[in-house]
C-alpha cells in the first residue's frame, strides 16, 4: 500500500463546488427548458467513441488540429478508442445509424467534450457543451428559428445579446466575384474573419502579407460594409454581388431578415465579414455576443452544415442541419460578473433543534412535504456553530426548535437576511418558507 | 480521405434517442429534486483523474477488479491518466483537496462512469450513477436520513420498495462471536450475503465447502433469524451477541430503527445477513428494492464508509461518510415496465400553417411565451404528412392555421387522444393547452 501521494487533479480538468455547480445547472436547466419551448427533444450520446468515428470527420478534410488532440484508449479487447471532442462528430454517427428518424428531427444534447490541447485562461481539457440542432430541413426558417431560441436563452438568463450572422453562401460569391482561386479561398476567410477584432487596416495587412491583389482588397472592402441598417446592408451587396452562388447567399440573407422580424428578434445584425473559422458551414452562419459584460468572446456560435453529415456518412447523400453551440465557460463568467452567482446551496431553511433533534425530524420531514428545501442539525451542535453554519452557506430562512416551544406546537422562525423573528406554527413557517 | 466505413458504437456504450432520453431526465431530475429537498447541493467532478488516484483505493486493499476495468489514456504531457470507474474515489479525492469544507457536507453527484469489464445483460462499459453523500456525521440519524431520501424518490417515481437494512459492526460481532479467524472475514460475509438468493441451504453448502465448522454454522443461522418485525429481529440478537462490536451494532441498529420511525419510513427491514459485497463499509448498510416490479436487482444500494476517505488521503485521520448510490439502469428497466416510457417528445402543441407559414410564426412565439412547448411545421408539407408527423412523436395537441380562420384571429385545435376539435383564439388555446 502506497501510504501517501499528492492528491491533484489532472491537467486542465475541474472540481465545481457546490456555489459552483449549482449557477451551472441553473444555466444548463434555462436552456433546456427554452430549447424545449421550441419543439426540440433531449438525446444523449456516449462520451467514448470508436477511434475511426472520430477521426472521420476529420479524415474528410476539417480542422486537422483536433486529430491530435483526441485522448486515445483501448478497451479489453484491444480496440482502438477516443473521447469525443465535440458533439457533432457523435451526432452525425447517430443520424447514420437511425436512417429511420422522422424527420425533421429537432435535439438537444450536452455533456462534456475532451480535448488535449494547450491551457490558457479559459481553456480546458474537460469542458460542457450544450448543442442544439435541426436536421432535415434546407429552409433558412430553420436557422432563423435558432437565432430566436439563443435570444430567449439569453434573454431568461438577464442578458441582453446581439446575434451577428452571415451567410457561407455569400462569401463564397464574393471570393468568386474578386476571382480569388478557390485554393486560397479558406485562408482569405480566416483574414476576412478577423475585421472584428483587427479592424480594417488589420485585415487589409494579413491580405498583403498573403499576396491578394491591393485593389482586389479594395473591392472587398466595398463588399463587407455594414450599413445602419440591416436592410442597408444587404442593399449594397445586391448592388454588388454578381455570380450565381453569392446571389443565392443575398437571397437567404434577406429571407432570415425578414423571418427575424416575424420571430420579434431584437438585436440581429448582419455582418458580411462574419465567417467563423471552421470550413463545415454552408449556409447561414450566426455568433451570439453579450451586450452588458466585459467579456467579448461569443456566448453560442453556429451555423448550417448541409454536407458534414452526409460526407460523414460517404458522401452518397446530402443530410441537412442547421444549429447553435452554447458556450458554458462564458456564460458562467458573464453570470459571475453579474453577481449572480451567490448561491451557495439550495437549501431555504435550515432547523436548529435546542435539545430537541429527535423530534425535529418530524418538522422537516413536515417541511419538505410541503416542497421546501429544508436542512437540519443532525450534529447536536450549539446555537452559535449553527448559525455559522447557516450564514457560511447563505441559507436564508432558520428556524429554532426548543422544547418550551415545541409543547406549544410552534417554532421561531428567523428571517436571515432581515433579522425578524417570529413564534410560529409549523404551517405557518411553511407559509412563511413558500413566499 | 477513406470514402466509407461501418458506422458502429464502441462497444458497451449506447446511444439514448428521445423516448429513452426523456425518460432518463425525468428519473434523475425526480432524485435531484428530492435530494434538494433534504439539504443537499449539487457538485461536479471531472470524468479524467490521474491513474494514481483511481489506482490509490485499491491500492489500499478494495476489489482489485477494478483497476483491471480502468479505461487508461495519457495526455501529451504522457501523463498517465484514467476514466472513472465510479463517484466516490473523485469524491474523496475532492473531500482530501478542499480541506476548509464547512462540516457536514451534504452534496449529490451524478455522470457517467466507465468500467472496460465483461458485458451482459444491463451491464455497460460507460453507464450513469447518481450518488448522494453526508461526510462529517458518524450519527446513524445520518443514515436514517440517507434511508428517508431513498423511500422519497421511490414514492415519487411512483413506486413502492423496500428497504433492507443491517449493520458492518454487528455482522463482525457475530463473526467475533463465532471464533472466526479475521482472514477468514471477507470469504464468510460473501457467503452470508447470498441468503438472499440460495437460501439457507445453499449458504450452509457453501460455508462447508469453505470448512466451516457445522456447529458454528448452526450457531451462526440463529444469529441471522429474521423475525415478523424489525424488533422481533433485533431481540432475538440482543440475546445473542456477545463481543464489543457486536454489541455496538446492535445499540446503532437499535438507533436506525427509531429514527426510520420518526422519519415515518413505511417498509424498512432489517435482514442480519445482508453485507452488500464491498469491503469498505463500517457501519449501516442498505439496499433498496422495488415491490411492485418483475426486476430482483435492488434499485439502490449503499452504506457508511468512516474509513474509507481517510485511508484515501493517507490514513491519518477519520472522516466519517455516508451515502447510497441510485442504480439509473434498474430504475429505467423498471418504469419502461409500468409502461411510464410513453413519451416521444415533449412538444405539447404542433402548429400546423396551411399556406400561412409566415404567420403562423408570431402564434407559435406567443404560445411558447406563455410557457407551452409548440413546435410548428417548418417544410410547408401537406396536412396528411403533418398529422402523420404530429402522430409518430405523440403530441398531444394540434393547431390548424387556416388563412380563413386566422383572418378571423382564430385557429383549430385538434385534441390527438380524444379527436375533438374546436375553433379558438389563440388566447383560448393556451388556456386549454395549458390545463
Amino acid at each position: 500500500m502506497k501510504e501517501e501521494f499528492e492528491l491533484s487533479l489532472a491537467k486542465g480538468v475541474r472540481d465545481f463546488p457546490p456555489e459552483e455547480k449549482i449557477l451551472r445547472d441553473q444555466i444548463l436547466q434555462t436552456i433546456k427548458e427554452v430549447f424545449e419551448l421550441y419543439g426540440y427533444n433531449p438525446i444523449e450520446l456516449p462520451i467514448l467513441e470508436r477511434y475511426e468515428t472520430l477521426a472521420a470527420k476529420y479524415a474528410a478534410g476539417e480542422e486537422s488540429d483536433a486529430l491530435k488532440e483526441i485522448f486515445v484508449t483501448r478497451d479489453n479487447g484491444n480496440r482502438e478508442l477516443g473521447l469525443r471532442f465535440d458533439l457533432t462528430v457523435p451526432f452525425s454517427r447517430f443520424i447514420g445509424m437511425n436512417p429511420d428518424l422522422k424527420m425533421p428531427f429537432k435535439k438537444y444534447v450536452t455533456g462534456q467534450v475532451f480535448r488535449d490541447g494547450p491551457l490558457k485562461k479559459g481553456r480546458y481539457r474537460e469542458f460542457t457543451q450544450f448543442d442544439p440542432d435541426i436536421v432535415g430541413c434546407t429552409d433558412v426558417i430553420a436557422d432563423a428559428e435558432i437565432m430566436s431560441i439563443t435570444e430567449t436563452v439569453f434573454t431568461k438568463l438577464g442578458f441582453e445579446c446581439e446575434i451577428e450572422f452571415n451567410n457561407r453562401k455569400l462569401i463564397n460569391g464574393i471570393l468568386d466575384d474578386l476571382k480569388i482561386p478557390e485554393k486560397d479561398h479558406f485562408s482569405v476567410v480566416v483574414s476576412i474573419d478577423k475585421f472584428k477584432k483587427v479592424g480594417k487596416a488589420g485585415v487589409e495587412a494579413e491580405l498583403l502579407e498573403k499576396n491578394m491583389d491591393k485593389k482586389a482588397i479594395e473591392r472587398l472592402f466595398k463588399y463587407l460594409e455594414v450599413g445602419k441598417t440591416n436592410d442597408e446592408t444587404l442593399n449594397n451587396l445586391k448592388g454588388l454581388v454578381k455570380s450565381e452562388i453569392g446571389k443565392e447567399g443575398v437571397k437567404e440573407v434577406e429571407a432570415l431578415i425578414n423571418y427575424s422580424k416575424e420571430y420579434g428578434l431584437s438585436h440581429v445584425k448582419f455582418i458580411p465579414s462574419l465567417a467563423r473559422g471552421l470550413a463545415y458551414y454552408t449556409g447561414p452562419i450566426y455568433e451570439a455576443f453579450l451586450k452588458d459584460s466585459t467579456i467579448t468572446s461569443s456566448a453560442a456560435g453556429g451555423g448550417r452544415y448541409d454536407e458534414l453529415i452526409g460526407k460523414f456518412l460517404g458522401g452518397k447523400q446530402q443530410i441537412p442541419a442547421t444549429g447553435i453551440s452554447f458556450g458554458i465557460e462564458v456564460i458562467v463568467e458573464a453570470m459571475k460578473e453579474k453577481g449572480l452567482a451567490e448561491k451557495k446551496s439550495v437549501t431555504r431553511a435550515y432547523v436548529i433543534p435546542i435539545k430537541t433533534r429527535t423530534k425535529c425530524i418530524k418538522i422537516v420531514q413536515e417541511l419538505r412535504k410541503a416542497g421546501i428545501n429544508t436542512d437540519m442539525d443532525l450534529m447536536e451542535r450549539g446555537i452559535s456553530k449553527n448559525l455559522d453554519y447557516a450564514n457560511h452557506y447563505k441559507i436564508p430562512f432558520v428556524v429554532f426548535a426548543g422544547e418550551k416551544e415545541l409543547s406549544e406546537g410552534k417554532v421561531k422562525l428567523r428571517d436571515m437576511g432581515s433579522g425578524t423573528e417570529e413564534m410560529v406554527t409549523v404551517a405557518e413557517a411553511v407559509k412563511r418558507l413558500k413566499a
